[in-house]
Formats: structure tokens, C-alpha cells, sequence
């Protein structure tokens, strides 16, 4: 078994160093990095060969040892990709207010790291090289625990980027992997209080509940999203079937996507028809109530599963409501907090449902699909929260950071 | 047994009401809340008499007593701090970040509640009063559960401030109370993901780390303070006397008050025998390391157990080291990340101190006795924060909220 102890004490001290060392140094570690990864690429994907054997033999799907998959394309994307870290800002030693207090205290509130952070994964190896790349930039040390189907790449994985951070003069523990991917591994990693400052569970849903149920460690809840889209009667109904196309079809398999379509009832008649011509191109199966199961023959008839579910796939459940408000109560009841849209003529009506809406992100005709650190403008992510702790949508560079007050006085005294 | 569930799902309903109600109606809530604690205070006080009563029988320690009683003047104290509130900035709907992307899209990150915060407390009724007006006026309902020593009080004011609330129109479950002080409802309120957004134990160290060590509920850990001095060989000595000597003595009970003195090897002897006869004053008992005790015949030896250790008395640890490195490698080792503090006039050295100190608060030349929502300028606080995830130092208004994004488009797809 792992001694996760000293693991997180050698992380613990590898943050010291990382946290106080200049941009300037980190951008090197993560140009290293992206270096060694494509000259270490066959090493890397002879683990990965070995990684894919055992999956076979183990009876993985198809899809799962797609996922897992490397080749030298890919570990150019992972390169390229922790290249463009380099560019982002320094989310470091920013000041974020400034107090001066009648007593002449000038109290300053800077950015710092977190310390370290933990990150349990499932089976893409890139998330190896993302996560430690963000938390690289953001001063962090990162202690990553991926599932036992990738445990060859991300070992090949993790050296190269030890290796590549010691070349810069940081300490290789900067970047520490568990090796022993056993449950038990994951749930010391979960109760590590006192070297773990953060952990951040990547995955499906049934691993975050675990983390989320288990952990002692602050968490940050990341992934689940049943999006709505609500479409108002005076919705301009070819915007409408646009946004619901891409929110849906795009890419169903992301937490962004749109899962469960409102219609206010008097614009269903027009509205349905043209839109499941739009999305038979992609045969996405329609669950209807009766209502929607009268006006569209081929839906399918919906149960009290289907509101509030994350098909992931080319299925969408669809519901009339009344009105704006009665929209608003069904996503309160079924909707996860990740993003809602309107699409909607009326202003007034939008800034309802912006406003009244409790989820990271609210839409006002623009797809559920632009919830993502990029599109937001705001570079590379390493998930999307969506608990209200901390931070809300896209965790960016800045999200992976803390405060301290630094306080300059002249002697004064309480 | 309280049915935990469905006082969740009060409050939570309470708190979609209370999100969306303008800042005047939350600040008429206050002032009705201050008033009706005023006109009530006779029964509060009759139901105090009680407390005290079954306090006295079960053999409550005089200190516990007194923190437990309250009269005229300490209801007209709590009716005071809750119309302070009042006149607090309104910490909701403020546009932290406007982002407008090049496909048009126009993303407003904004301030909303976090939702329904839990606070588990001990015997100071006063916690109760506080900590709903906090959260009400950040647009939270709150759950509160305090001890069962103090149950009939916080029931007479639980009481008083839920008709006050009604009273101009809010829902009374913006504030509930836990009326079962049993273990059980403690550890319910700590697992009623879903309905509690944030839990806040107030009290002290045994309860704070029951609650982060059982709660699946995400938890702000708060209070515990071990806090250092650092007296350098370029420090003013007289201001060295005066930072030391109210950080110990001004109030030694509180979190941020100085448990261990740290001085440089040189200046030790001129300085431990002034400070020694300046807190003879307050008969403070040093205890220190071989050498201090060399220089200071009345000083107590110290065991390994007096570092790090959380006095809250009027004694003083007292360490001697080579120089400021050391002194902050011993920080890190001893430290609780609360308040640390350096004092000299080497301006290269404390900025060493000030970035390589890890804590909510590092100060410069002044107390840490300074580290308070108020004294920084922020208002009420309902805590101090340790932890690096949402907030860390004073929990004031702003810390009770989480963030939202609003995105306003015109049909744009991904």
C-alpha cells in the first residue's frame, strides 16, 4: 500500500518551494513539460499498448479503450495543450483589494496558491497531463490518482513531467501520482487533512458522490449537468431551433448539453414539428409527455425518470409548461445548478429567468454549450463546479487560487 | 427527533424567496428583528432564566454560565449589532466581471446567495441572532442549531426574529431552529446534502473538527488559532513590547491573540528581560525553550507539547531562532494558518516573511490581534476562516455569497 503520508508531506514541501517561485520558472517547467511528453511520445505509448492489452483482456468496452487510447497525435494535443497554459496570466500575487485603515494599517488582499491539490480521475491519461499542467501554473502541487486502466501511460506520463519540472530547478514533487490505484488508495487520498488542501474528483457521477460522500478534504464538486433550454412563446423560433440543435447535438456526451427542452404551450404546435425535422439528421430519440406525444406521433412517452435526467446521448425529454414561471419551478426541481437558457423575444421575461434561475450559468438566447473556461474566455479548465463553495461554473487558473491578507503597519496595536 | 428533511426543505424554499427580495425589504427585516428582540426581552430573559436554571443543576462551569446569561444589556447589545448590519453594503447583485466575447456574447458574473447555510454552535445565544442577520442580509436562510444548554433562549429569540420576518412580508423559514439539541440532529445537519449549501460550525476546536471530520456538507473550518511573533534583530524593540504584549494580553481567549514569541538569537537577551517585566503585569507565564530560560530564571521549561499549542490564557511560549528562515520554517511546522506576524525595521526581511508565510493573515509591525471582519474594515463577521477554499481570514457579508454567470446573447451556437 501506498504511504500517501509521505507522499503528501513530500507534496506539501514541494508546494513551499513552487508556491513562491517566479511565473517566469513555472512557464519554463510547463514548456519542459510539453517537451519531454513528445520526445518521451514512444516510451509513452508503449505503456499505453501495455495499458490497452490489459483492457482487452479485462473485458473493457469499446468506447472506454478509445478513451484510453494514445498515439502520437494525441500526445501532440496533450503537448499542445499544455503549451497553451504557458500563454494564460499569472493568476499569482495579484491584489485584489487594498484597506487603509484610519489607523494607518494598509492591509493588502493578494492571490496565492492553495497548496496542494488532489485529483482522482478515472481512465483518460491526458487528464495526467492537464490537471498537473493547470495546477503547475497556478502554484500548486498535484497529487493525481487515475483509474488502474491507464495507471502505464499515466506512470510513463507523470515521469516525463517530473523529470521536465526538476530540469527547471522545482522540486520533481511538484507532480506526485499514486501508484497503487486500489479503492483504498483513493479513500486515504480522501481523508489526507493537513497535506491535501483541495480535491477535485473528475469523472462520471458515480465517482464524485463517492468523493463528495467520503472525503473529509474540502471538495470540489465538478460535472453533473441536466441542462434545460426553455423556449417562450415569443421566441424567434428559428433561433430557437438552432440553439436547441446545437445544445443537443453538438456533443451529447458533455455536461453542457442540453437534456430536457420546455416549451410554452401555445408556441408547441409550431414549434415541435420543425424542430424534430431538425434533429431526426441525428435521430435524436424525443420523450415526450402526452401532450408532446399528441402533437408528435413518433415521440416516445416519457416517465417521471426522464425529467431531471442526464441521458448523455441523442435523447431529449420534452415538457410544455404555462409560462416563464412554471419553467423556473421545473428547473429548480430537476435542474443540477449547471446552465439553463431562455429563448426569448421579451426582455423582461429573460431578466426573470436570469435572475430567478439558481445555476452556474443562465442563458438568454445562446446555447447551454458555451459553459466552458475557453468560450467564457478564461483558458483552460479543469472542470466545471457546480456547488456554490468556492467557485461557481469553469474552474480556470484563477479558481485554483486562495487570498491572504498581507498587513503593513508602523506598530499599531489592538 | 426533528424531521431534518423537511426543515431543509422549509429553508430552502424560504431561501428562492429571499434571493430574489430587494435589499430594502432584507434591511426592514433587520430593523423589525432588532426591534421585536427589544420588546421581547422579557420573555427571552424569562426562557434565559431557565437555561440557567437546568445550566446550574447540571453543573455548568461559572465561565459557561456567564457566556450563557443574557439581561437588558446584552439584548439591547445583540439588538444593536443586528441593526449595525443594516447599514452594510447589500453584498447581492454586484457585477464582479463583465466579459464580451468575440462572438458577441456578453457573459456579467454576479453575487447571489449561497443558499441555505447551516450554522452548529455551542452555548452563546447571542451566536444565534448574529449569525441570522448575517446571513439574512446576504440573502441566505439559515439553519441554526445550537447546544442544548441554551436551547430555551435561542427557541424565546428564534421566535422573536421569525415574526419579524413575516412581519414585512419574508418567509418566517429564512431563519429555522433546530429545536432537537440532540447528537443525532447535529450529525443530520451534516449530511443533508441538498438542502444545506454550507455549513458553518462555530465553537471551538473539538466541535469545528467534528463537524469537517462527519459532514458531507461542504464546511468553512473556523477559529483555531495558534499565532506567532517574530521578533527580529532590526526590530524597534519598544514597538516589539508593545505588538507583543497586547497581542498576548489584550485578549487572550480570542483566536487571533499571540500563543508563541519567537526571537532572534542576538537580541534575545536585551529584549526577553523588558518584555518579561511588561507582562508581569498580567502575570503571564513564559515557557520557553534551554536558552530562555538561561536569560529568564522565572521562565517555565517548555515541553515539545508548548508549540503549536492553542493557550488561550495568559501564557506565552517562547522560542528562540538563528534568523528569519528559521523562524518561518517553524511557523510552518507549529502554525494554524491564522495570524502570523514579523516585527523589525528591515523592510527586505519582512517582505521575505509577508510571501513566504502561509496564513489568512501576515502582518508587519502589528498586532495580530487585528485580524477581525471589523477591524479590517469589513463589516460583521460571522467567523474566521482557516481554510484556503472560498474565504479565508474574517467571514464577512461578501464570503456569504457565491457567484452566478449571466450570459446574454443574440442566437449564438457553439
Amino acid at each position: 500500500m501506498t504511504d500517501l503520508i509521505t507522499l503528501g508531506q513530500r507534496a506539501q514541501e514541494a508546494a513551499g518551494q513552487l508556491a513562491v517561485s517566479p511565473a517566469v520558472q513555472r512557464n519554463a517547467a510547463l514548456s519542459a513539460i510539453a517537451d519531454a511528453l513528445e520526445q518521451q511520445a514512444e516510451q509513452i505509448i508503449s505503456a499505453n499498448r501495455d495499458d490497452l492489452a490489459a483492457g482487452r483482456s479485462n473485458g473493457l468496452s469499446q468506447a472506454l479503450l478509445d478513451r484510453l487510447r494514445l498515439d502520437q497525435e494525441r500526445i501532440s494535443g496533450i503537448a499542445a495543450s499544455v503549451r497553451e497554459v504557458i500563454g494564460l496570466a499569472d493568476p499569482l500575487g495579484r491584489v485584489l483589494e487594498t484597506i487603509v485603515r484610519p489607523n494607518g494599517l494598509k492591509i493588502e488582499k493578494v492571490s496565492v496558491p492553495i497548496g496542494v491539490i488532489g485529483v482522482i480521475y478515472e481512465a483518460r491519461p491526458n487528464v495526467t497531463a492537464d490537471s498537473a499542467a493547470l495546477c503547475l501554473k497556478s502554484g500548486n502541487a498535484v497529487i493525481l490518482r487515475g483509474g488502474k486502466e491507464a495507471i502505464r501511460s499515466n506512470k510513463a506520463i507523470a515521469a516525463a513531467m517530473r523529470e521536465a519540472v526538476a530540469g527547471v530547478g522545482l522540486p520533481e514533487d511538484c507532480i506526485c501520482l499514486v501508484e497503487d490505484t486500489g479503492r483504498e488508495s483513493a479513500n486515504q487520498m480522501m481523508r489526507l487533512n493537513g497535506y491535501i488542501d483541495l480535491l477535485i474528483p473528475r469523472g462520471g457521477r458515480g465517482l464524485i458522490q463517492s468523493v463528495v460522500a467520503n472525503s473529509t478534504v474540502p471538495v470540489i464538486e465538478t460535472g453533473a449537468g441536466t441542462c434545460h433550454t426553455f423556449v417562450a412563446r415569443s421566441a424567434d423560433l428559428a433561433m430557437a431551433e438552432e440553439i436547441v440543435n446545437n445544445a443537443k447535438t453538438s456533443r451529447p456526451s458533455v455536461c453542457n448539453a442540453c437534456e430536457c427542452l420546455l416549451i410554452q404551450r401555445d408556441v408547441a404546435p409550431a414549434f415541435l414539428p420543425r424542430l424534430a425535422a431538425r434533429l431526426s439528421a441525428h435521430q435524436v430519440e424525443l420523450r415526450g409527455d402526452a401532450e408532446v406525444c399528441r402533437l408528435l406521433p413518433q415521440a416516445v412517452p416519457a416517465t417521471e425518470e426522464d425529467w431531471g435526467k442526464e441521458y448523455n446521448d441523442y435523447i431529449l425529454a420534452v415538457h410544455l409548461v404555462a409560462d416563464v414561471d412554471e419553467a423556473i419551478a421545473f428547473i429548480r426541481r430537476y435542474g443540477t445548478r449547471h446552465s439553463e437558457c431562455i429563448v426569448t423575444a421579451d426582455a423582461d421575461e429573460a431578466q426573470r429567468f436570469l435572475d430567478q434561475v439558481d445555476a452556474a450559468a443562465v442563458y438568454w438566447n445562446a446555447s447551454t454549450r458555451f459553459t466552458d473556461g475557453g468560450e467564457f474566455g478564461l483558458g483552460a479548465e479543469i472542470g466545471i463546479s457546480t456547488q456554490k463553495l468556492h467557485a461557481r461554473g469553469p474552474l480556470g487558473l484563477r479558481e485554483l487560487t486562495s487570498t491572504k491578507y498581507r498587513v503593513y503597519g508602523s506598530g499599531q496595536v489592538r
